[in-house]
C-alpha cells in the first residue's frame, strides 16, 4: 500500500473524478494533468518538506526582536510550494490558475500534510484568497487575493482574542472609520483597528513580502458603543504593509506581533499574538492599523464563514494525513522488526527465529484499525472535496444537493478524523512500542501534531454544537434527509452486491438508530447539549461506516489494494461501527448527573 | 475536592487502614501517625517537585562526556525525598523503616506521582530492594538492599536489550563465573557479565554515590551456548561501584552509558543505553562487569517478576496521578476562565455577562469524566496496595484471597489508568482550549508523560496478554473466581443500600457477559488473541465499575465530596459501563480479518 495508490483508488475508482473533465471549466485537463499534478506534489513533498519534519519541530519558531526567524528549509519548502503553482490551482487562468478540480487539488495536497503538516502557509493563504473572491471587491480580488494567489503575500485569519475565544460574540476589536473620505479608498471602505488578536497562525513571518491579515472587528454606534452579539461584528482586510492598487509596498501598517505561542506540536507554523493599532507602527502620524471593509456592515461572521468552513474541511484534512503517515511509519516498522514467536505448535519454541511483529495478531489489529481510521478519513475528506466541486461547476440540483451534503458533513470532516487520527497516531507510537516514544522516530511528533486537530477552527464541543443544535434541523431537517437519501442509495447498492448484505443491514440499522436519537433530542432541545459530544461521535462513525462500504464497493478486483480496502471496511463495520450504539444510548439516557451537579462537587 | 480530601476517603472510609493498627507490624500506628505522613509528602511534593515540573522538562538529562546533567531542583528534590524516609517507611525498624503499612505508603507517594511523575528515582530504587529483601541472601540484604532503604544508593531494573523488548526469552547478555573461587564470594555467586541493556530508566546519574542494578542475563552452559527461553535466565546485582562488605565503595565496575534516549515526555527520569563489561572500566586488569547472583540458576525471570508486578502497580498509579494532575488542573481552570453564555432563556443575550466554562454542560461532562477516571483509578491502585498488605500481614485465608486478587487484578492496576487516565488528560487538554496545548499551561506535559505507561513494565498488548491467556485459567478459574465472589460481594451490598440497585444489577450483568465471553475464548484458544486487547478494555471498565460502586456506598453523607463521588459513579455506570459489552461483542465474534490479512493488503 502507498499513499499514492490509496489516492488514486479514491480519485479515479470511486470519486470518478475524470467525469468532471466534462465540465467546460475543467474541459482542458484529463488523467494525465491531474497525475502530473499529484506527481509534482509528491516530488515536492517527498524532496522539500519530509526531510525536515523533525527540523521543524526542533528549530521552534523564535522573535529575533525585528523579525520571526523559521528555519531555512521552511523558506525553501514555501519556495517550491509556490513554484508549483499549487496556491492558484483551482483557480480561472485569468487569476493564473490551472482551472483545476478542488478534488484534485485536496488530494494533491494531501501529500504535504503526511510529509509536514504544520512547515508553510499555504493552507491559509489560499483560505484568505477563496473568501475574498467569494466576498471581496474586484478590486480587492485584484489586489490582495491575486498576490495571494501567486505567492508573494501570505493570508491569516484573525478571529480571536484573548478574551473570546470560542465566544466570538465578544470580541472587543473596533474599527473606526478612517477620516471623513473613508468610503471612498479604491481598497475599499477605509478604518482603522484597535485590539488584540490570538492564536494567528502564520500571523508574521518573512516567507513573503507581504500578510494579508483577515479580520474581524467592531464598528462602535454613534455613542462610541460597539453592537454586542455576532451582528456588530464586520470583516477587514489588514495588511502587514500597506499597498497601493498596483500591489507596490508602501509604509508599514500598525499590525505589531506581540508574541509567540509555544506548543506542544504543529510546530512548523508560527503561532502568534498580533496588537492591532496600538501605535507602534504610526501611519500618517496616528496610532490604529489601516482596514478595508469587506463586505457589508455587521455581515462580517457571515462572510468569514466562507473561511472557517475551508479550514475546518483543511483540518480534518492535516488530521487525516497525520493518521494516515503515523500508519504508514508503523507499517514500515511493523515489517522490520523481529520480536517474539507466534503462539501455536512449534512457535513459542524459544530457538526458532523470532518474526516480525507484522505477524502478531495484536499488531495488525493496531494496523488495520489505523488503515480504517486514516484511510476513511481521507475518502470522507475528498468526498466533501468533491461536494465543492459540484457547488461550483455542478447542475443546480446538483449544487444544492452537494450545499446539504456540505452542511451536515462539514463537522464530521473536522471533527472525525481530528478524534479517531489522533488515535490512530497513538497506536502507531503502540506498535513502535519504546521506540514509538522517543524522537529518533516520527510517530511521537505526529501524535503531538495531531492533537491541536481538536481544538482550532472550532473545538470538538464546538463541532458538536453545531450538528446537534444547528445543522441536523436546518431547513426543517432537509439537510438531514439528503445524508439520509444519499447513504440509503449505497445501503440499496450494497444490498445487490454479495458480501455486503450484513453490512447494508448494519449501516441502515444505525442510520435509523441516529434519526431516533435526533429525534428525541430534538423534542428536548435541552437533553442534547451535555451529550452533544457522544451525539457527534456516533454520528461521525455512521458517517464513516457508510463512507467505507461506499468505498467498499469499488474495490471488487483481487488486487492486494482491494483486498486491503474490503477487510478495512469490514473491520471498521465489525468492530467500530456497534460504538456509535453505545453513544447513542448515551445521549438517549438524557443523564443531568454532570449538569446537576454542584460545582463544590467536582 | 482537593487530592487530600480523595486520599482521606478512600483511605479511611473506604479500606479502613486503620484496622491494620491492630496487626502487630503496624501496632505502633495510628491515624495521627499516618496524618503525619501524608502532610509530610503532600508538603515535600508541593515544595520540591510540583515548582520545577515543567523545568524538568524542558532541561533534558545530558550527558556532558563524563556524567549525566540533571538539573539542581532534580538533585534537591531527591535529597528531601531521602530525608522524609519514605524509601524504608515500609520496612522493619531493623532495616530502618516505619513499618508503614504499604497501603498508606502508597497513599503518600501518590502525592509525589501528582506533581511531578518523573523526578527522581525513588520507585525502582524501593522496588529493586524489595526484591532482594524477598530473593537476595541476607548479606545481599544487608549491603544493597540497605543502602537503598537508605538513600545513598539507587536501583535499577535492567531486563531489556536493543533486540529483546518484550521477548524477554531473546536476551543475550551473557554471565560466566568468575574466576574458581566465584561461589565463595560474601556477596553472592560471582560472574562476569558481557552484553547491552536498553530503556533503563535512572541508569547512570550523580544523585546518588551508587547505583544497584538487577540484571537479567543468561549463564553459558559447558559448549558456551546459552540456554534458549526464559529458563534459561538467571539474575544479578551489578553495582556501578563494586563494594566491600560493609558497603564501602571500592572500583567502579565495568558497566558504561552508551547513550541516552530522547523521549517525548517523562523527562525527569534519565533513559539510558547501558553497556556492560565491554572493557571500559576493567575490573582486575579484566573486561566484564562484575555481578552477583540473585536467587538460583534458572530463576532470574521468576525472581524479577517480583519487582516487575511491583512496578507494574507503580506504573498504574503514576498513570492515575498525571490524570488525577490534569483534573485538578483542568478543574481550577474552567472555574476561573469567563467564556460564553449558556443557552435557554435570557442565557443568550450577549449583554448579559460571559459566564465561567464550569457552567458549560460540555466542560462539566468533560470534568465528570476525567474525575470517573482519575479517582476510579486511585481507588483501584489504593485497593491494590490493601491486598499487598494483606500478603505481608493478613491471617492465611486472608493472604491467599488477596494474592488471586492481585494476579488478576495487577494486569487491570497497569493498563487501565494507563489508557483511561490518558484520556483523561487529553480531556484535561480539551477543557483549556488552544492554552491547554501551549507549554504555558501544565496539562500538555503531563499527556506527554502519560503517554508512556501504555509502554513500559510490559506494554498493553503483553497485559492482555498475560490477562487472557494466562490469568483467567490459572489455578483453574479460581482466581478469576476470587475477583468473582469479592464483586459480587459489593453487588449483594448495593442491593440493600437505597439507590443502587440498578447499578448493582448492570454491574451483575456485565460481569456474566465477561465470564460468558471469557468462557468462549477458553474454548478457542486461539480465537482471544486478536482481540485481546478488546478483552481487557472490557474486563477493565467492568473492574472499575465494581470499584466505583463498592467507594459509592461508603459514600452516604450531605458533603460535597460524597456528593462528588456518587455522581462520578453513576456517570460511570450511565456512559463507561455500556463499553464493556461493545468490546465483548468485538471478542465474541472471533474475527479474523485482521489476522488473515495477506501482509501486501495492509
Amino acid at each position: 500500500m502507498t499513499l499514492r495508490a490509496v489516492i488514486d483508488h479514491l480519485l479515479y475508482r470511486w470519486l470518478q473524478v475524470e467525469n468532471l473533465c466534462q465540465r467546460e471549466r475543467h474541459a482542458d485537463h484529463n488523467r494525465q494533468t491531474f497525475d502530473a499534478v499529484l506527481d509534482t506534489c509528491q516530488r515536492i513533498a517527498h524532496d522539500k518538506f519530509a526531510p525536515y519534519n523533525r527540523l521543524i519541530d526542533t528549530q521552534e519558531p523564535r522573535f529575533d526582536g525585528e523579525r520571526v526567524v523559521l528555519p531555512a528549509a521552511t523558506h525553501e519548502a514555501h519556495r517550491a510550494y509556490v513554484e508549483s503553482g499549487m496556491l492558484a490551482a483551482a483557480q480561472t487562468y485569468e487569476m493564473g490558475g490551472m482551472q483545476l478540480p478542488f478534488t484534485v487539488e485536496s488530494a494533491a495536497n494531501a501529500f504535504f500534510g503526511c510529509a509536514s503538516v504544520s512547515m508553510g502557509a499555504h493552507m491559509l493563504t489560499v483560505g484568505n484568497a477563496n473568501l475574498l473572491m467569494a466576498h471581496g471587491t474586484p478590486m480587492q480580488q485584484a489586489v490582495f487575493a491575486a498576490h495571494e494567489f501567486n505567492g508573494r503575500w501570505a493570508g491569516t485569519m484573525c478571529l480571536s482574542e484573548p478574551q473570546a475565544g470560542s465566544s466570538l460574540s465578544d470580541i472587543v476589536t473596533r474599527a473606526e472609520p478612517d477620516g471623513p473620505d473613508h468610503e471612498q479608498d479604491p481598497l475599499g471602505p477605509r478604518y482603522r483597528l484597535r485590539g488584540h488578536k490570538m492564536w494567528i497562525s502564520n500571523g508574521d513571518h518573512e516567507l513573503t513580502e507581504n500578510i494579508v491579515h483577515l479580520v474581524l472587528a467592531k464598528i462602535p454606534d454613534s455613542q462610541g458603543q460597539l453592537v454586542p452579539g455576532t451582528r456588530g461584528i464586520s470583516l477587514f482586510i489588514v495588511p502587514k504593509f500597506l499597498v497601493d492598487i498596483r500591489g507596490q509596498l508602501q509604509e508599514r501598517n500598525d499590525v505589531a506581533l506581540a508574541g509567540l505561542n509555544h506548543k506542544c506540536g504543529w510546530r512548523g507554523t508560527v503561532n502568534t499574538l498580533l496588537n492591532f493599532g496600538e501605535g507602534r507602527y504610526p501611519v500618517r502620524g496616528q496610532a490604529g492599523a489601516i482596514g478595508y471593509r469587506v463586505g457589508e456592515v455587521g455581515e462580517g461572521l457571515r462572510c468569514m464563514f466562507h473561511m472557517m468552513n475551508e479550514a475546518r474541511i483543511g483540518v480534518g484534512m492535516a488530521a487525516t494525513m497525520l493518521g494516515m503517515a503515523g500508519y504508514l511509519a508503523s507499517l514500515d516498522y511493523a515489517r522490520q522488526r523481529p520480536q517474539g514467536r507466534l503462539p501455536g505448535p512449534g512457535g513459542k519454541d524459544p530457538q526458532s527465529p523470532m518474526v516480525r511483529i507484522i505477524e502478531h495478531a495484536d499488531v495488525r489489529r493496531m494496523l488495520l484499525i489505523q488503515k480504517a481510521y486514516a484511510e476513511g478519513a481521507l475518502a470522507l475528506e475528498l468526498y466533501c472535496a468533491r461536494l465543492v466541486d459540484e457547488c461550483h461547476t455542478g447542475s443546480e440540483p446538483q449544487r444544492q444537493q452537494a450545499q446539504q451534503l456540505l452542511e451536515v458533513l462539514t463537522p464530521i470532516a473536522k471533527s472525525w478524523p481530528s478524534e479517531w487520527c489522533l488515535e490512530a497516531n497513538s497506536l502507531a507510537i503502540q506498535v513502535h512500542g519504546g521506540y514509538g516514544y522517543t524522537r529518533d522516530f516520527p510517530v511521537e511528533q505526529y501524535w503531538r501534531d495531531n492533537r491541536l486537530n481538536m481544538i482550532h477552527e472550532g473545538t470538538h464541543g464546538i463541532q458538536a454544537q453545531d450538528l446537534l443544535g444547528r445543522k441536523v434541523r436546518m431547513q426543517g431537517g432537509q439537510v438531514l434527509q439528503a445524508l439520509g437519501e444519499r447513504l440509503m442509495r449505497t445501503v440499496n447498492q450494497a444490498k445487490n452486491q454479495p458480501g455486503w448484505i450484513e453490512q447494508a443491514d448494519a449501516l441502515s440499522q444505525s442510520w435509523s438508530e441516529l434519526l431516533a436519537t435526533t429525534h428525541e433530542a430534538g423534542l428536548q432541545p435541552d437533553m442534547g447539549l451535555p451529550q452533544a459530544v457522544p451525539y457527534l461521535q456516533a454520528f461521525g462513525h455512521t458517517v464513516l461506516a457508510w463512507i467505507w462500504l461506499d468505498v467498499a464497493l469499488t474495490a471488487d478486483t483481487e488486487g492486494a489494494g482491494d483486498q486491503g480496502r474490503r477487510a478495512a471496511c469490514r473491520f471498521f463495520f465489525a468492530h467500530e461501527l456497534p460504538k456509535a450504539k453505545t453513544w447513542l444510548a448515551s445521549v438517549s439516557l438524557g443523564d443531568r448527573t454532570a449538569v446537576d451537579l454542584p460545582e463544590e462537587a467536582f
